[in-house]
């Protein structure tokens, strides 16, 4: 059966044929794809975009969504296998997830990162537990180590504006009082990776990411003729950029370096001046929400540069062909 | 663009011209004419009735709805220009409410008054926030000024019971626990106004309606013929009426006047008694939920006078015919 | 007009009826039976399965669902006569309960059990008033007294496995941490008692079934044949048994006996060995949620004889058929 809840799971080609499908829609709506199909909704973490924009994808095209929300503690899930379940994970992953594809067609599963360092959040437990137990497709709407739609929601906003991705691209860390995880940068470098574009991607000392997302970002790259730079130098990677994608995470807790508080480090956050630093032509976008004048500044969201509404809008088109490619291909 | 989340939008026309439409297709009921568009349903406040009224509204007319509550503290908008974001509002009206408007058709809010006085509920921020930054039409589901379908919602039940109207009507203080928001009382004497009714407003001492929003019934009554009168006497403005709207609200904050303490007002709570001193054919409404024996006797709620459920029911005959006016119009 | 809140509401003949058309269903699947129709659904309390099955029966033949959670505190329905509301308990049933219907075509309602006993249970305030004051039909998501579609669930897996329901059946206690309410239990005896089965209970001392219950079994037994046998000895129970069903829930307040305390009652955990003592060809089933290693070991719910997940599936099978002899019949 066939899952998406990482950019692996379609390669480069695959994201190839969603961008294509996607873009090929945003022009030609398609007809009724989803009738009768129903899409079962499971959040573990609260959403606002990500809900009304897959919910949306099912009901324009004939199709249903049921919306189950079992975060905050109401409802956990046990996913170790023979555990004495004597804790508040009142229902196993073997029980909860193989029923619900008894009612619905496909599943969908937010589960962010509880911030138990890089090294579990590659294992991506919950989502993993669906993928195994499941007997209907699975897709992501962000797990603790990718947000994959986003990727391609932002390689989509890309390619829109230069006709290509294979362009110069730079993710930037930007400034937080928290530390986020990390699934929005680990999607923005694979998927743009997988689609060859050449990636400078800084970020403070001590905020690298993860091995293990670098490792399978580079094989993409090596596979599409991409580039991809680490720098910790923010004024190198905007030079002449076609695309600034800037977004705050946390610490590495895999590289061992030591990482600067980020109270110290608002001069990362994105402005005009930065963006004049970037092509003529060069693009800003964001995965939403934002943190005006803290993490981006007015002067950039409120500028010629900005497509974050527009990125956003593309969410709604890139999962309509992920969801497609799952239910119908 | 058309949006309606207040009376003004309508003017003292547009709530003829609507009435008309509901009472209508509450005879002949409308085909599939929300056929594949999708309302957007945002909740800063937790509703049933009002929930339940929009929602049915698009599903018996072949429409959708999304319902995002994004209340509880889980997620709150920033509106302020320029603010530098590092509170609890993670999300500016400037990207949030332009990126709902990419997946739905309109979008409807609650937004209660948060408390902060006349003057902050008289601006109503966040609600006007939407109607400043979205992209596709914005519909009321009670703001901190006003509560604009249950006014309409009111003036149908008084129309159907009497045919008119341009009747004796009276909106009377009840008691209550809490000191509640205006924007009920508020929609029945601007509703009532547009509709050229003889409208009666009973409450004690210190809890005036804002001043703005007299003002603007007064335009209304003058142009519609109808009449305003303030009275501290509850007696004298239940006589004759042929129509007792009974609603708590709290003290007024712009009067200057010093209200009594809610706790010795009981005698202000409707009772059979009270309805006896109205015309011989009165009704009684109230917009739900009503705090039984505290706000309203039950001897009321269970008389003949009662129309509290037709007048919820009449909820979803009014709300067809506004979001008619938005989408199809 | 007719509700489904209880077992009585089918009777024997009743119960065989559903069965039947549940069974012939989920061969050949109907059309369209909900078109237009709209399920309001009532949640006191939260649901994963439930809701999900529920709105798939919905959504699945051409019907909707508005999905109103009322529970946490956020809402809560007065329902004694001439009550002072000066309470939490906002809105009370006589009106908040036939605005509803206005809207929509049928009320599902959970309201668990608030653990003030069984005199309490049986009573069933909050689905009573339902029943009483609804101008449309009302169906039981599980209530104080009665989880009715699980009983029908169940016997519809036993019916599915045996070709029959007239076999021997057990209802064992289960250990857990919590006392739980008795609704799943009473509803497996009621049903079975319903389709003539040789039913075994076996709980501790002290964990009795309410005397209004057991003596609405006998009457059902006495219709179609069936037995019932109440008993401490777990082993003598399964003995040959054709289905074993396992449930914790806590003590009786109505038998006068004392309850050992659940701490000391491990060993009722169903475990392989358990399920060995059943005849050859038996099934175990569970309503689920299920406490794996607490309540039911890995080697029974992965053992060949488990069928909860098909039981699961086996309540939209169930809920579609009493929707359509509510709705259509």
């Amino acid at each position: 059966m066939k899952h998406f809840t990482r950019i692996a799971d379609l390669g480069p080609e695959g994201v190839q044929q969603i961008l294509a499908k996607a873009a090929a829609w945003k022009k030609t709506r398609p007809g009724a794809i989803f009738a009768d199909r129903i899409l079962g909704m499971v959040f573990f973490n609260p959403s606002l975009r990500t809900r009304a924009s897959f919910e949306a994808a099912m009901l324009r095209h004939g199709g249903h969504a049921i919306v189950l929300e079992v975060g905050a503690g109401t409802w956990k899930l046990e996913d170790r296998d023979g555990a004495v379940m004597d804790s508040d994970r009142a229902e196993h992953v073997r029980e909860g997830v193989p029923v619900l594809g008894r009612y619905v067609d496909a599943l969908a599963v937010r589960t962010f990162s509880h911030g138990d360092g890089d090294a579990i959040d590659e294992l991506d437990p919950v989502i993993n537990a669906f993928r195994r137990f499941s007997t209907v497709p699975v897709l992501s709407m962000e797990s603790a180590r990718e947000h994959p739609h986003q990727g391609l929601a932002d390689l989509l906003t890309i390619q829109e504006a230069h006709g290509t991705t294979k362009v110069p691209v730079t993710l930037t860390w930007a400034p937080h009082m928290k530390p986020l995880p990390k699934a929005v940068p680990n999607s923005f470098l694979l998927t743009a990776a997988a689609c060859g574009a050449e990636i400078r991607v800084a970020h403070p000392k001590g905020y690298e990411l993860a091995p293990e997302v670098r490792a399978e970002a580079e094989k993409y790259a090596a596979a599409t003729g991409g580039k991809i730079l680490y720098t910790t130098d923010q004024d190198a990677a905007l030079e002449g950029s076609a695309a600034v994608y800037a977004k705050a995470w946390g610490p590495s807790t895999s590289s061992g370096l030591e990482a600067a508080p980020m109270a110290d480090l608002g001069a990362w956050m994105p402005t005009a001046a930065h963006m004049q630093k970037a092509a003529k032509e060069a693009i800003f976008t964001h995965c939403l929400p934002v943190r005006r004048n803290l993490e981006v500044h007015d002067s950039v969201l409120d500028g010629p540069w900005s497509r974050v509404v527009d990125e956003a809008e593309n969410r709604f088109h890139v999962q309509r062909a992920t969801i497609d490619h799952l239910l119908n291909a």
